[in-house]
């Protein structure tokens, strides 16, 4: 690992994070709020260390770098940004210690959208916008990170559209890492830009659609409401929040090439098709479960739990219904659906259907080999085998996160929390989901976990966005063997 | 799959559990209670159905079996051992119906332990000594099953000792399926007896310390006293009983080894050895979070927390204290417990100790290649490689348990069961424990389950036991394909 080459980077990285406060900045000055010092002054701060952190390491070669600078550079960017993220909230008063802060930042960068705020309505329409904002961020880096790095460095579900395995996916895309991120980056653009539009065709406020949209393609799940999606009680409002939520949870490489003019993409890719099924049986059962028992009518049954499972899978986190008190069945849904997540090469989170799809399917393989103990078969997705080294690092990542999962449930509990909500709040945060159940539940915030369950959730926030690996990888003392 | 070879075998299978029913037929008689005219009805019904049976499918070749006629007698058995089992209670009156027969009979024969029973005191001592037995003959069955049979199907932790891995265990034991079944019987008695002894040198009566020994040895659970061990709220007989529950979850094959005088095998065992630490760990825990919150004495906090994790990893599921009542960390804990389970060849349920070695070590595997991507490097388990379709079966089994189990949970939850009893209630019965959290807690029992819950429990309980992949194939198109 070379400290100054991953320090270079990290610069570069505060100094953008800091530039797109520009942006609350302006929403602060046009409500004339004084929240435009403070954001002015982390503004400042953050470009001006961004900046020292740059010059510091000049001449240092960027272009070469290693598996473990990757690491390195990923990791510590997410820890940092969060750093960065918290300050216009302490710096400006609306949160009032560091950990809350931070955790909200965190929340924000990994799009997460777990928050401490028990009156969100209260803040500045400026910090509003930058808590928005550092969601959308955090889309745009997993886009790039989920995509064009971590199949790199050999970790992640992307990984199945590596070179080794010719997909048309790749195919299409162009090759460098930074061409592969503007092109992305631009249906990012495009989708969100699409959003606002729509949601102000409905009557949506700019503001409010702005952040909406921000928070909505990066499946963040942060809203400026106390209420959340809830306070519009608008079916057109709900309709448009759910086709953008599946959007973004589907690969954005069929975007791009659905924009390319393929058309039926989403059908013909195996991953896409399974998860648009999952969705469908979910919302269907939900749906059944919450009608007459919750909701008189159908349509009002089926509207809710399509929001709601809409929200959990594509682990966005926005809320239309206390779903706390919908029937067990239906809770038992919504979390199951944080554990599915979206699809790989979305900013979805979760464990991701295209790895449910392989291990199913190597699962089934295994129950024939009973039956035909010589048989040699591998695993397929899309007609191509799966290598074995892929489906290795998928079954190691399902267990580290089972595991991952565990300790933090179990330290949770350890902290007081009843089963439920520990299970739930390490689900929602870990999985980048945003709200759980019970003490964490849709009317409830993460403010009454004690301190050190923060710390946990934080660090489970993180280490599920990066896909669990790129963190643990750090703590081997391998890793830091020359 | 030879149907008239498969029959033949079960035949005689029937036959020998009628006949075990002269145990209980005795004790009804020493008592004079009328459930021994039950019995013996039940009894001359049972043998005479599996004379008929065998006799029906006379000439049959029956020492070639295929893989398919394995797999068919296995399950077919567990199955029809139930249904006899159930016999005594529905000719005697003590269960109403014949799910609740079946259900309370099939958790006797996979040595679950779980009850639909509200007040097992009141039934005849006759019918509590047959309860007694099914889960001694069911741990019988285990034994050979894990040890003797799954591995020649390809199925099961112990396929890791099977004759590819050269392993000290399977030197030592005899090779054929008969003679390594009746050595390990051996030990498996001679356990039993030393217990019932050390119960009776306790104090505790006759028939009390047989039906506890019946069920300590096959890691069952049920007990013929409505309070279970808290009824004699005595540490002698918790210490007792602790022990034997361990020595129950343990590799049969290391007994066996013990007892031809090789010293400190247990230390040795790389399974063992991870199996007492992590009890170990698991006691600590919950001793440190009962006491102070529930027990005021750190003594009674040891004793309390030694006795409920022991008898839930090793997932017999005896009782000596209310742990529903506990803090929120020490239930989690005791759940975790029994997804952990015993060592292979054990009578212990759950996944089974060397699985998790197995998979932990992969996972790390995994993290190390990130750093090291060319590196090739087995999963190694005390010094020898795991080969890659060993490997390969656990993942399968891994993903097939979760898979069932989630279903269960969904099902159980769409009864109308609260998300943890639903969830505790499948733990309990798919890893073979017996009782769970809420509804199905300590103090409660199975009646007040939905008659369609039940089934899957039955079910589940069935799966859990066979190892899951047994009762699955059957389910193959592939399977009934010539």
């Amino acid at each position: 690992m070379h400290p100054r080459r991953v320090l270079r980077f990290i610069g570069v990285l505060v100094f953008f994070v800091g530039l797109s406060m520009a942006l609350a900045l302006l929403v602060a000055f046009l409500y004339s709020e004084p929240s435009a010092g403070d954001l002015a002054a982390s503004m400042g701060i953050t470009c001006g260390a961004g900046l020292i952190l740059f010059l510091a390491t000049k001449g240092e070669e960027v272009t070469h770098l290693s598996h473990r600078d990757g690491v390195a550079i990923v990791t510590l960017g997410w820890f940092v940004a969060g750093v960065v993220g918290a300050l216009p909230f302490l710096v400006s008063g609306s949160i009032g210690n560091f950990t809350d802060a931070y955790f909200e930042s965190v929340s924000g960068f990994t799009t997460t959208g777990a928050s401490i705020l028990s009156d969100i309505e209260k803040l500045p329409k400026g910090i509003l916008m930058w808590r928005s904002i550092i969601q959308w961020l955090g889309g745009m880096g997993i886009i790039v990170l989920s995509i064009a790095i971590l199949p790199f460095l050999g970790i992640g579900g992307m990984q199945l559209y590596k070179a080794e395995v010719p997909s048309p996916v790749v195919d299409k895309l162009k090759p460098r890492i930074s061409d592969t991120a503007k092109v992305l980056w631009k249906v990012y653009i495009l989708l969100t830009v699409l959003q606002i539009l729509l949601l102000l065709g409905g009557g949506m406020s700019l503001f409010d659609s702005v952040c909406h949209a921000f928070c909505t393609m990066p499946t963040g799940g942060f809203s400026p409401l106390n209420k959340s999606i809830a306070h519009y009680d608008s079916p057109y409002f709900d309709g448009v929040i759910i086709v953008f939520m599946l959007l973004a949870a589907i690969n954005f490489s069929l975007h791009y090439r659905l924009l390319k003019g393929e058309a039926g993409v989403f059908g013909r890719d195996p991953e896409c098709r399974v998860f648009l099924i999952l969705v469908g049986i979910l919302i269907l059962l939900v749906t059944l479960d919450i009608y007459g028992s919750v909701y008189p009518s159908l349509a009002q049954a089926f509207r809710y739990a399509a929001f709601q499972i809409s929200s959990m899978i594509t682990t966005t986190g926005f809320v239309t219904a206390d779903y706390d008190t919908w029937p067990s069945l239906s809770k038992c849904l919504l979390v199951l659906s944080m554990f599915f997540g979206g699809m790989a090469g979305s900013t979805g989170g979760g464990i991701k259907t295209v790895r449910l799809i392989v291990m199913a399917k190597h699962a089934y393989e295994e129950v024939f080999r009973i039956i035909h103990p010589h048989a040699v078969r591998a695993v397929k997705l899309g007609g191509k085998p799966v290598p074995s080294d892929v489906l290795s690092s998928i079954w190691g990542f399902f267990f580290l996160y089972l595991t991952c999962y565990m300790i933090s449930t179990l330290i949770l509990a350890g902290l007081g929390l009843d089963p439920i909500s520990a299970f739930s709040a390490v689900a929602a945060c870990i999985f980048n989901v945003g709200p759980g159940l019970g003490l964490v539940g849709p009317t409830q915030n993460y403010l009454a976990v004690p301190l050190v369950g923060k710390w946990v959730l934080i660090i489970g926030m993180i280490l599920g966005r990066l896909e669990i690996y790129t963190v643990i990888v750090l703590f081997m003392p391998e890793y830091w063997r020359k």
